[in-house]
């Protein structure tokens, strides 16, 4: 099977130009068939202030209401979305922007609002996938860059996690290409201490995670990345590392970031 | 050759949900292959002036600066284009939302800044339009939706015309398609009185134009969009027809619209 690296990019490297110019440099010299998936950054809660539009949370997770999914549909669909493909084209890479709305790549349905109304988020329903036309894209030399956004099937927008974005396209595609699947943020890897860039693990597995989470040694902010990261191995992804967006070379050679073990 | 259909909607449609819904419903019945170019409203404007950007004009020209581009970006790149897409996919339409970045697939350059500086604003270049990768899109049963954006390449996008990128797009595709060309807006067709919908002109050729226009007898508001009428059929677009949004089918069967004709 041919190779297909999937490389995520979260928001800290999106609010910051300087990180963001040297990651798609880098990103730009891999070889080979690669998708990008990136998160939202600030810029839409601070055009949300300045536009009134107050952002709500429950649980650390955002509420999208109706002003909210379009700001987030203009902010990540349009702005930071079309800004990194005219970027990437202007470093010889063919990126194509895209929302999971487009070509229908990532069906979903709006959250249950039972016990919670999150408002207009979507989750992914991986096995409608069409895998068919991801393949007609890459085929084509198209390199796809790919918003935190979804849609119900019924002309709604919906905003979705972008790591579970990631996971559910390497899911998929995993039957047809070898997929890596590159978490990368501004740590230099899942941390023992959050505090300390020297505390990184070099390999997980689903064992000693568990362990790790049980005893309480991990930021409670890393663990639904890493619990997207466990569920892309358990269903088949072979290689997932979380690591540094400043060093994908060492993620892909093994010397930066955790490597995800299924076993 | 195959049929293609480009079908052009200006911002008063946009602008309008009623008439939006209305047209979309329409279009979605439309057989075929088919390419809809969106322009932009006034959702950017008012949403600028909330944010305290202020638009600016010369010569009935918006100009574009850093701010600006940035909105647009979002407001047509991303608001305006995906909202839209998410409407057609729930009208089971495979639509696609495109910028002329994505996939290259509108290369432009930046307008010289002599005699006037308008900015981030681009001129498509027709010539190095990438007709396969259409094809390529088009052939996997996509539906592209093109905001009025491009790119220059060296990583900008750029503010651009929507009649002139369904024109180009309409040009390129000519040599692989049996292309039909409709600029939709809110009138009844090209009128002899802007005020009188009843006066509408139900074909023009070259010769009838230069003398209307020579006679001062046509809006002169319309008169880039009927440049760029007569563009598209002097470099070979075998149909085009600028009419009314509420009626495609009448534009299609020659019942609604001004017809361009090639003499």
């Amino acid at each position: 099977m041919e190779r297909l690296q999937i490389v995520k990019i979260g928001g800290n490297v999106i609010d910051s130009p300087v990180e963001l110019e040297k990651f798609l440099s880098e990103f730009s010299t891999l070889k080979g068939k690669k998708i990008l998936v990136h998160g939202g950054g600030k810029i839409a809660t601070a055009l949300g202030e300045k536009l009134g539009i107050q952002s709500r949370y429950l649980h650390g997770r955002r509420i999208t209401d109706g002003d909210t999914i379009d700001l987030v549909t203009a902010v990540y669909g349009g702005l930071i979305n079309k800004q990194m493909v005219a970027a990437l084209q202007g470093k010889g890479i063919n990126a194509i922007g895209l929302t999971g709305a487009d070509a229908n790549l990532i069906p979903a349905k709006k959250r249950p609002i039972n016990p919670v109304d999150f408002g207009w988020v979507g989750d992914v329903l991986g096995k409608q996938m069409p895998v068919a036309t991801w393949q007609a894209l890459l085929e084509a030399g198209l390199m796809p860059v790919v918003a935190p956004l979804t849609h119900d099937g019924a002309g709604h927008m919906l905003n979705t996690n972008a790591d579970t974005i990631a996971t559910s396209i390497a899911v998929a595609l995993s039957t047809h290409y070898q997929v890596s699947l590159l978490f990368c943020f501004e740590k230099s890897g899942i941390l023992l201490n959050v505090e300390d860039e020297q505390s990184r693990i070099s390999q997980l597995n689903p064992i000693t995670y568990k362990q790790l989470k049980a005893d309480g040694c991990l930021f409670a902010g890393i663990l639904p990345k890493l619990d997207n990261a466990f569920d892309a191995i358990a269903a088949g992804v072979p290689e997932v590392v979380i690591g540094p967006s400043a060093d994908l070379p060492g993620m892909l050679a093994g010397r930066a970031g955790t490597r995800i073990a299924a076993f």
